[in-house]
């Protein structure tokens, strides 16, 4: 569908996978089915399909917590949708040789954020035009998916689009967080199993900040830890979690409960500036 | 285990999987550990293991709207089989080059109508008695496995079984949907995770139909539709979806709910012929 | 991380996994992104990540019932670790060509006490030490998967460790079933889908019993078979399923509930002996 560009076949690019689609209808069996079909030699890794329906910040935390760990030249797709069929664009982040694809909905904006190298944007959205049939609802497997495929057979990203200004990205509330002498407001992107509140502030944002507090949803003393053996069992805590991320947590107990967090909200904190 | 017939060795097949053994208990670990045995170079790529326990019919309308994604020699086997232990036949489909491998007890036949290559089908069921050990209880990994993996790996269809007329095949109710003129009575197969209610009813199947109406399990007009944006909102419809059958969807509702609407229920249609 | 000890490249060996880590947070994903970067033609097969949290009996049954159907060279995972963060240690079994890798907190231990070929045990706590960057609270990522792709690439565990008696392993009370003549006693792995509770007793380790008895939860006479249709409808009997493990099974209904029996719980048994 793509025209190839070189005449050298390039090492085969392992392919990362973010959606929504859950594992229960065969949505995301046809995408990997798409990817065995055009890029047979491609390692396909899934990230997670469980990211909750439309949710994007959801997505944009499991992208920007994920991607380092993949392979230099890894492409990582991430399609977490609800403007499939508007005029929506999809966009393309090249950090270092990775790239990292998803619609423009700010859904890369967390790991632009924290990227340590050399980025350039892309517009791709006349990959929309490249399939010979792309039903109006499944855009994931009849876009994304050949699309991603052609980028790990070594397509370069200007082949089938342009560049453009990572500034120009779609953002969100929750791409920026607001971070002051003293203060810091956060939104929670993910809950984990274990009931911790993962935050849009990435860990060492804040330093190592001394009387820490949360001032809402609640006011009270937060520890500030590294690990939750460092935190007083029942006793919550701001975690330098495992995910580059500040985590609100309770040690051996639910934050999100113990909180009435869920995701989307606001969190925000004070400290001795 | 069964006799190679090659001796130039051909490329490695694509296996595809649908089973209704779910990811908790360790079986499709066990299944994909024995792909990988005797398969070692075949890429494995999971449609869904959630098929609801024992439904043949949502397995057969997996298999039908997935194996046109594969790669055209792939190898997809479906193992949801209430039949485990009795003398109930392994079938094979041949649908163009790819091979579809089932119980057969009318987990293939959805497929079979909408097939549009040269169809062969075969009786497999000697199958059985290749493998030197087989559980009473757990065929898809002792019997199933090993097969796909012979098939994957080249062999032909012809070398485990013999060529039988397609129309032996087992057939069930939902295999054979009603359509007369101007009316169509259609089975629920699947119901997506937004409460769309999938028929068997492929899409096209009615044209175009003008006037198109609900006749049971209520009566109403019904839009007919490409995309959820051409129903009004909380409006049902019939829609053309992304899988190639008709689903029965209200646009940003459950039309599982507002119709009380299970899996296997009948439903009735009748339009202007 | 790890120094390479070999001039020519050994094929790469298929890598298992098993941990409670779900697949809805992005773990699982993050550990094959690692084993994608230090591996890349190592075949990765999931035995299960839905092990419930820190529950390491059930993870040492799934490893027990699945590592034989591995390749001959496998490397299996397992990864469910109360004490990551303590100095608990990293073990290492190696069953004929395979090598099983675990936290050393009797994860190993069922399947060492039923492993036919010869059988070495390695304390390889050393692997803590080679990466650069350890999160103190996700080592399956950052050691384990490390280590694990070291093994899979042809590394020895001499050399990352050194060998120990097996004996020498740390075990648990569901490691060592009580088994004498006429009464045996027995602990609850795992309750599958259907409500078979799989117990700590191997297939065939109580012969063929006449006169089998349950003495608590509850009393009363059990069938035993090879396959549910060997039980009538409604009764209880110990079934030699196709795991290797003997399993409490009630004919068409959940024997968890009829006992009330959860993981953990204790079965006896007797029989004429």
């Amino acid at each position: 569908m793509f025209k190839a560009e070189k005449k050298e076949t390039p090492p085969p690019r392992t392919i990362g996978l973010i959606t929504d689609f859950g594992l229960t209808d065969p949505y995301v069996g046809q995408v990997r089915a798409v990817l065995a079909r055009k890029a047979p030699n491609c390692p396909v890794v899934d990230i997670s399909h469980h990211v909750a329906p439309f949710n994007v910040a959801q997505a944009g935390f499991f992208l920007a917590a994920s991607y380092e760990h993949f392979p230099g030249d890894a492409v990582i797709l991430a399609v977490v949708d609800p403007g499939v069929g508007t005029d929506r664009r999809i966009a393309c982040l090249e950090i270092g040789n990775r790239l990292l694809v998803a619609p423009d909905n700010g859904l890369l904006t967390l790991a632009l954020n924290r990227a340590w190298s050399e980025v350039r944007a892309y517009d791709l959205s006349k990959a929309m035009d490249a399939p010979k049939k792309v039903s109006h609802t499944f855009h994931g497997r009849d876009v994304f998916a050949p699309l991603a495929a052609w980028l790990a057979l070594g397509g370069r990203p200007e082949g089938v689009g342009r560049e453009i200004d990572p500034s120009d990205l779609v953002t969100r509330t929750w791409s920026c967080p607001e971070i002051a002498l003293g203060r810091a407001r956060g939104h929670v992107v993910h809950i984990d199993r274990f009931g911790n509140c993962v935050l849009n502030l990435e860990a060492g944002c804040l330093g190592t900040p001394r009387g820490l507090r949360m001032e809402s949803p609640a006011g009270g003393p937060l520890a500030y830890a590294v690990k939750y053996a460092d935190m007083p069992e029942g006793e919550p805590g701001l975690l330098e979690g495992s995910q580059g991320f500040l985590e609100l947590a309770v040690n051996q107990r639910s934050a999100a409960k113990r909180f009435g967090l869920s995701m989307g909200d606001t969190v925000e904190l004070a400290w001795e500036a």
